[in-house]
């Protein structure tokens, strides 16, 4: 009894805004010692606001979830959003959003925390996906964890001794603009053959095309309706797990160098754990394992006994989750 | 008065072993709020010991030390040892050395510390380069900074708010390690690419000899009585002060290898600051500047907006300062 009663208090409820290209979900999450639960859920469209009527949407939700949990008598800690984009953390600014425009320098801490009145907390969503995965998900028990998301970019979170790592002007973890080729191909970010310009969706999409077009044989082949632009990674993972040599090949040449650039954060920062996840991870073992032989054929021996690989525990929750978390994480913190 | 007292009072003294593979190098530091003195130092030739044998000279020193401080009338706190390979820093195991045989698998850590009767800590010489660059040298100041050495291998030490960090197996900062052509030729260590294999003392004179052998014409063609062998990056290094043009290349195309690993780990962990050591650091703005530029060119505008990229103060007096400095480091962080 004694004990049910010490649990209850020791629940916290924080609110995870997880602001996406395409939705803005937002969560009531109760915390307690090592899990979570969320207790109310919330979401819009992204394109139908501008950037006020979002903040507006934005305020509006979070003061419904906040009631919700003030109904059930328990206070709220704080609001953690995480966004697609370079953030300052310590001040709550966005630089800039990935594909949502009109985002340019905006306080979203200022413009919120006076109208929720809890604290606000505002971080990029590589970070966060990272907390949660090392919080509650597939690194947890971990003190460092490396977590990279695959899909139209490739985007990373680092963390170190239990906290996000976020660097001087908060841009750490850009994995994917690590090179894996000093004079390859140009990349939108300026740098030569950077990893996400071998294996960003449409990359490896464009290269399957290429190789198709040179008459390539696969069963892909016979989904497109005669157009090359109607090919998916859907296509090609779902051709790969039926033996499509074509497509199980690319598959392995993704994980080919994913490994090579994870074997330079392996000899850079001897993680324990690399947790991957993203829209490119669906397609698991088949680039998954490649890419781990291919790690610890590069990387050095010592620093692959301990190291492991996983797929992410949470897909697409993560974001929220970590938004969530991330409240708690910076109570600790101080 | 009370001031200079307080002073004295702050002083602390510790003895830091720089453990080479050419030397071994003894010294008792003073340290006071933001500085230290040299106060007493010894040091033999490291290849005229045994493993035994040279553990016991170091017995014998570090008493000697010990009692030229206590006749001052202060306590040393302990010893701090690095050495040019892997350590358990926890344990003070040294697992191997570079070019010093017979070390695999010591615990340099027990064989001392009952015979010295004062706290002994090992580790890696990169970390305790980096250590003491972070507290007194070039990187004074900066929460986090990395550390580069480039001479025979190119090292790496990270420094994170404040402390060494080592990964989960004592092998973090293999910056050498890391690949700028994933299908490059092989290194020493299994990988391919790695930076070393471009860069690293050998690699260089290697490819200065094709060059020359191939006809290229240089003013250091004079000074190899005939032998290609004869080559020295020294020689290098002073053609190129003296503007000839194949060692002016020569020095450019090793900033540019070494800039495209350093926006790697630019845009991995967005430090403040990168401190460059080591022999070829010596060749200084020859391939300082080209690497900036490099770096600049390929890495994230806003990591590069803040970042510094500096020569490191202490040139072969880091590793003695940095050990010496792991004793107060260490009882910092407990």
């Amino acid at each position: 009894m004694k004990q049910d009663r010490r649990k209850v208090s020791n629940c916290r409820y924080t609110i995870g805004v997880d602001f996406g290209g395409t939705f803005v979900k937002l969560a009531l999450v109760r915390f307690w010692e090592k899990g979570f639960r969320i207790e109310g859920f919330s979401s819009f469209e992204t394109k139908n606001y501008n950037k006020d009527a979002l903040i507006e949407q934005m305020v509006i939700r979070i003061i419904k979830l906040k009631a919700e949990s003030t109904y059930k008598g328990n206070r709220v800690r704080g609001v953690g959003i995480g966004v697609p984009g370079r953030v300052d953390f310590d001040k709550g600014i966005v630089f800039d959003l990935t594909n949502v425009s009109g985002w340019k320098n905006v306080n979203l801490k200022d413009a919120l925390q006076p109208k929720v009145k809890i604290p606000v907390l505002v971080d990029n969503d590589a970070n966060l996906m990272a907390l949660a995965e090392s919080k509650f998900g597939a690194a947890k028990g971990h003190k460092d964890c490396i977590c990279v998301t695959m899909g139209t970019g490739i985007g990373g979170g680092i963390i170190l001794n239990h906290k996000v790592y976020r660097g001087i002007s908060f841009a750490a973890g850009e994995i994917g603009h690590m090179t894996i080729n000093e004079n390859g191909p140009l990349c939108i970010c300026g740098g030569k053959g950077c990893v996400e310009r071998y294996i960003g969706n449409r990359y490896i999409l464009e290269e399957a095309i290429r190789r198709l077009r040179g008459g390539a044989k696969s069963s892909v082949r016979a989904k497109l309706n005669g157009r090359y632009s109607n090919l998916t990674l859907e296509m090609l993972n779902s051709a790969a797990r039926k033996k499509d040599p074509f497509s199980i090949l690319i598959w392995q040449e993704v994980g080919k160098h994913m490994g090579a650039v994870l074997a330079n954060v392996v000899n850079l920062l001897n993680p324990e754990i690399i947790v991957v996840g993203g829209g490119v991870a669906k397609a698991g073992a088949l680039f998954l394992e490649p890419m781990r032989r291919i790690v610890k054929e590069r990387a050095f021996q010592v620093s692959c006994r301990n190291l492991k690989i996983v797929a992410s525990k949470f897909s697409n929750k993560a974001g929220i989750i970590g938004a969530a978390a991330l409240v708690l994480a910076n109570k600790e913190k101080k």
